[in-house]
Formats: structure tokens, C-alpha cells, sequence
């Protein structure tokens, strides 16, 4: 793709792919200060959990800079890393990353930034492990393809880096000439799936066709689709999935039509310290995402961005590391 | 509400409130010919299973008063009448009631008229009737009120005359001091729940939140509401119910959520000529509808209007006539 880096850092700031122009613009957004980023991660302008991941990691190495040119006391700089941690409460990457940067601060501004670094290089790697784990698993459990494959949301490479995680699934398999066609959710209220997605799939020639959110479990009860794949935002210990909400209802009509439900995730998504899926905590976003323009002023929404998926109507997870099935 | 009638039979043309443009502007289209009825059906300016119904039988006394204006024989009568049963395809409503006026056209145009004005009356009447045994239903299912209540697409007056269907429910529990809230779908890709549900429930006064389709299973799931009803646009011999794409989802999760599924719709809709939902034709409308403007140039889009839900996942179907359980 001849489009700028989802996600980079030059010379102390951070470049970002700005999500919410595409697909109509492409355009890189630059980061300098603490403030510029948590409001590119709150307006979902940088997204996705292990960008998000990738991107606090960052953020840590630009408070860093940030903190030495305006002379900030340990106490701001902790502050100013704990708001980006905040910035988004769901996926468990952001603060995860941002914490095990963070413990680097002592070591000085370089063992930062190579810190970060190292987080961005890793991000893009695992994907492409989990892309290939991920395709193999479904071409077994399918019994071989060319696979129809259902997905939501955005997780290739403008949310993962790299190939992506489910939808690197769906990459791996197209390469390995095993897929048939996708269907993507359009997935309000942010429209991910038709903007992003449909984006990708048509930089990268894979065919495919976009479908509202509410229409998913009806294609997928009339046999249109072989499995369903979708990313994760964190796991709980028990195997419970919190996800971009509409997870839920694919992965109960996956279940009704007996097909492949799989979650395609990195291990840092898997938050041992989470019980159950009840313990995370769901981001609800401003009522005006839903009710601008269609609903009549003044109607109220209820905008939770993620949901929970059960473990047990998750045929598999899988990581860069392995494959967790009846979990 | 002081609104132009949703449907109406003026002098020898047909007044309908145009549905594409509320709840932003509140106008009236005024209908003199076969063309402009077929086109306010088919953009969606007339809508909703019984309004079709209502809207057809009109269409037959137009067709004949547009007939003798322009010196139509009988074979070209025929054909326009059966254009405008034909307008859409899924519910049954429609053709059925443009079939039964159009056994009247032998009679001449005055008895034409008055069947005509029997089928808008009727509508109105059987939608209380509706409201009222489907209210007495959900109290009972539910041990009691006050009952938070979720609903896809628009069911109320817009779509059926009088109080509706499954928003005639609603209605009614509000009337009955039973009702908690509503929880409204927005109902992509037109977005009726947002528009009309939203706007009828504002104009009555009743409480309620917009969600997106695709977060309704969770929603569900998480115990925030007590009840899901829907309307319908044909029922099969057997209880297969077809309704606006994404009812399929809500069915599933009430049913994993042990929560009442209740189907409100006329006994017209009960289409005993279609053994099983299978059988049902499903509109399949443009692609533009879901893919503009958020998608990238020729994305394409699987565009269903209705899905099927299976009699298994239906807890009852309310009538004007009776309540049908464990069909």
C-alpha cells in the first residue's frame, strides 16, 4: 500500500495513519505532545488493540521527551503516562503496554524510546503468526476451502500492524488460496467495517461484500458463510471474549448454524488478572454517535462500544503462541 | 399528534405522511396515479406491513378512478393493479388486500371505494385489538411490571394505523402503567427505529433509548430488558416469522437470555399458503442503501430487507384473534 504508516515514530514524535478520514482521505496525523495523543486514541483516529498497544508504548517514550523539554517532575510525567494508559478503558493492551514501558523511565529517554520500539516491531510480528496459526485451524475445521469467512470491525493491519489478527486470518488464507469471499459487518456506530475494512480488502484485491450489523446472524444462519473470525480486546482467564460490540450475536448464530467461531488474538490480549468476561470493564461512548443525524434531537442512547462473548461459544482462540480450543 | 394522517383517501387521491423524511420534516405527499403510489412504496415513503396492506386496497380504487380518466381496458387494469401488489415482496399484507378490493372491480368504483375505506378502517381497529391482548401477554410472561421492553424497525402507528403492532404493545403497557422503558434498534440501513420509532415514542411521550442493531443480543444478554417484541411481515404455516433484517438476532439471544419473544401482527399477515419461512421471497434491496457514503467507491453489499426466524426461537404470536403459543 502506498499510504503512510498506521503507525511510526520519526525523530521524537509519532506519526499515526488518521483512521476516521478513511476511506475517502488518506492522511498522516503528527503527534507531538501527550495531549495530541490521547485525543487521537479518544477519537479513535489511532485504533485497534495492539495499535493501541503499540501506540501507548510510544506515548511513554513522547512524555518522556515531552517531560525533559517543559521540565516536568516525576509526579506530571506519572500522571501524563497513567492519562494515556486511561485513554481507553476496554482493550487491555493499551495499559498493559504502557505499563511495561513505563517501568523503563529510570533507565533514561533512550532505553525508552528503544523500548517502544521493540513493542511496535513485535506488534507487527505476532500478527503474522496468528494470521498463519489462524488460517490453518480454520481450513482443518472447515475441511478445507475455498472458505466464505464472516468478519466485524477492523483488526488487519490499520489495527494490528502487520497482517492483522483475524483479519490477517483471512490474508493468510487468501494467500494460501483458500478463501472464498468475506462478509463484513459494517459495524456502527463508527462504521469500521465499511470504512476500514472494505478499505483493506480492496487494497489488497480480496473480494468481499458489506453487510449491516443486525443482517450477520440471519447470512449466517442461511449457510452463506463457513466460520466467523473476529479479534479481541481482552480475554478474560476463563476464556470470556470482550470485543468491538455485534461479537455477541455472531458468535451465538455461529453457534445455531454450527460453524467456526474463532477469536484471533495476540497473548498480550489475554488478561490473566480478569476472572470473567463480568470483570472487564465496557467503554460507553457519547450518545451522538448513534443518535446523529437519523434520530430526533434529544434522543438518548445506550453506546456500548465493546461486548462479551461467553468462552463457551468460542470454538477456539488463537495466538501467536498456540491455539486454545474448549477453553 | 397534530401530523398530516399517515394514510388517507381524499376525493379520488391517496394522502400519505411522506415516512422518508421524518422525523426532520413532517410533510404530506398527495398520490393521484398507479406510478406515484409504486414509487412512495418502493422508496420506503409508504411503509410497514399492514400500512402496505391499507395502502394497497387504496391503490385498486386509484387504479380504477385513474383507469376511466385515461380509457384503460380491462387487461391494462389488471396489470396496473397487479404492479402494485407486486411493489414489494415480502409481506403478505399487500398483495393480499389488493387482491381482495380487486374482486371488487366488476361492482364499479363506488364499491371499490368503500372496500377500499373498510380496509383502512379495519387496520386501525385490529391494531388495538393487537396492542391490547400482546400488553396482557408480556405482563403475565413477565409476573408483572414495570417492563423494559426492546423493538426493531417501527411498528406503531406509521406502519400499521391506530396504535400499532408491536409498538401497539408498548402502547399499551404504557397505558397500563406496566411500562419501564423502551430500548429501540436503529434498524440499518434506513434507520426506522431511529427515525419513526423514535419519533412516535417522543410524540407519545414514552421513555426510551437508541441502539445500534448489532449491540441488541448484548444488551440483551446483560439482563437490561425483560421482553423483546416485534412486529412481522409474513408468518409461514408453521410459525416461521419474516421481519425486518435483524430480528432473527434478537430472537436468539431472548431465547438464550430466557426472556419472552413475542411476534405482534395482524392475522392477515398469517400466510397459510407458505408452509415454512424457507418459502418466503425476501427482498433484496440496493446496494447503495448500506454502502454509501461510508464505504469506498463499488464496494459491494448483501442487502436483505427481512430475515426468517424459526418457530422454535418465537415464545408467542399475538393477533387480533388470539394468542398462538408453542406454535
Amino acid at each position: 500500500m502506498n499510504t503512510p504508516d498506521v503507525l511510526a515514530w520519526r525523530d521524537g514524535h509519532i506519526e499515526a495513519l488518521d483512521q476516521t478520514a478513511l476511506p475517502h482521505e488518506v492522511r498522516a496525523l503528527r503527534i507531538d505532545t501527550v495531549d495530541q495523543l490521547v485525543q487521537a486514541i479518544t477519537s479513535l483516529a489511532i485504533r485497534g488493540a495492539p495499535v493501541l498497544g503499540a501506540a501507548g508504548a510510544l506515548g511513554v517514550a513522547l512524555a518522556v521527551r515531552q517531560g525533559l523539554g517543559e521540565g516536568w517532575d516525576a509526579a506530571r510525567l506519572d500522571a501524563e503516562i497513567r492519562r494515556i494508559a486511561g485513554a481507553r478503558p476496554t482493550a487491555v493492551n493499551l495499559s498493559r503496554e504502557v505499563t511495561a514501558v513505563a517501568a523503563r523511565v529510570g533507565e533514561g529517554s533512550q532505553a525508552v524510546e528503544a523500548a517502544a520500539l521493540a513493542v511496535l516491531a513485535a506488534t507487527a510480528a505476532v500478527s503474522r503468526q496468528i494470521s498463519e496459526r489462524g488460517a490453518a485451524y480454520l481450513v482443518q475445521a472447515c475441511g478445507g476451502g475455498p472458505l466464505r469467512v464472516h468478519t466485524h470491525c477492523n483488526t488487519g493491519s490499520l489495527a494490528c500492524l502487520g497482517w492483522g489478527t483475524a483479519l490477517g486470518v483471512i490474508r493468510a488464507l487468501h494467500a494460501g488460496g483458500a478463501l472464498g469471499h468475506v462478509v463484513v459487518d459494517e459495524t456502527r456506530p463508527l462504521l469500521q467495517g465499511a470504512r476500514l475494512t472494505c478499505w483493506e480488502l480492496d487494497q489488497l484485491g480480496i473480494e468481499h461484500r458489506l453487510a449491516c450489523d443486525g443482517a450477520a446472524p440471519f447470512l449466517i444462519s442461511q449457510g452463506l458463510v463457513d466460520a466467523v473470525v473476529v479479534g479481541a480486546d481482552r480475554i478474560a482467564a476463563n476464556g470470556d471474549v470482550a470485543n468491538k460490540i455485534g461479537t455477541y450475536g455472531l458468535a451465538l448464530a455461529a453457534r445455531r448454524a454450527g460453524i467456526p467461531f474463532l477469536v484471533a488474538a495476540p497473548e498480550s490480549t489475554i488478561d490473566e488478572a480478569t476472572p470473567a468476561g463480568g470483570a472487564i470493564p465496557l467503554e460507553r461512548r457519547a450518545d451522538a454517535e448513534i443518535t446523529v443525524p437519523a434520530a430526533p434531537a434529544g434522543t438518548k442512547a445506550l453506546n456500548y462500544a465493546f461486548d462479551i462473548t461467553p468462552a463457551d461459544l468460542v470454538s477456539a482462540i488463537v495466538t501467536e503462541r498456540r491455539l486454545i480450543q474448549d477453553s
